[in-house]
């Protein structure tokens, strides 16, 4: 069963993705409560695109899906953390592994 | 010097904190420029809390605090990863030492 989470802004919780392997956060993206249904149904990671006002599966076009392992959410019940069997080369489009791979100089 | 972020949502980008020991994901909340500002300056996290409507450091109470060695952000730039040293017995205002100890079943 889904627990009572808090969609804000528009519906959305955001979904941080982790890599139950290496624990490397490979992205973040958002999710509303059909994209959770769908990605718990499936086992692969389904978000809400913001920009392209559309449900997409990750790895839909690459073939680099997300294969779901657990998923655990906050003690605010506003985001979630999903920890996945990366599929492929890697979470990002731009080719690398994760998403994060730039540095803010300190 | 701090990139060109996106912020959304009221100015706020999201921030996803990560220990820097373990990788274990210890929360998320949101920053504004001034935050992320206060946060590079002062090595500690800053956040802009939204049901509040103030800026606060995380441990400012608890004296939880959270000594940042690394700051990331993601292909989109909307998004933030950064690596702390978490002080004390963990980021969580429930006692736990991450905010995502609760899990969906799948």
């Amino acid at each position: 069963m889904i627990p009572d989470l808090k969609y804000k802004d528009g519906g959305l919780i955001p979904a941080i993705i982790q890599d139950v392997n290496n624990n490397e956060v490979l992205m973040l993206a958002y999710m509303d409560r059909t994209a959770l249904q769908k990605t718990i149904e499936t086992r692969r990671t389904h978000f809400w695109s913001r920009s392209r006002q559309r449900y997409w599966m990750k790895g839909e076009t690459s073939g680099n899906v997300q294969i779901v392992k657990e998923i655990l959410y906050d003690c605010d019940e506003d985001a979630l953390l999903i920890k996945v069997e990366q599929v492929g080369k890697g979470a990002c489009h731009t080719g690398n592994r994760t998403c994060f791979y730039r540095r803010i100089d300190l």
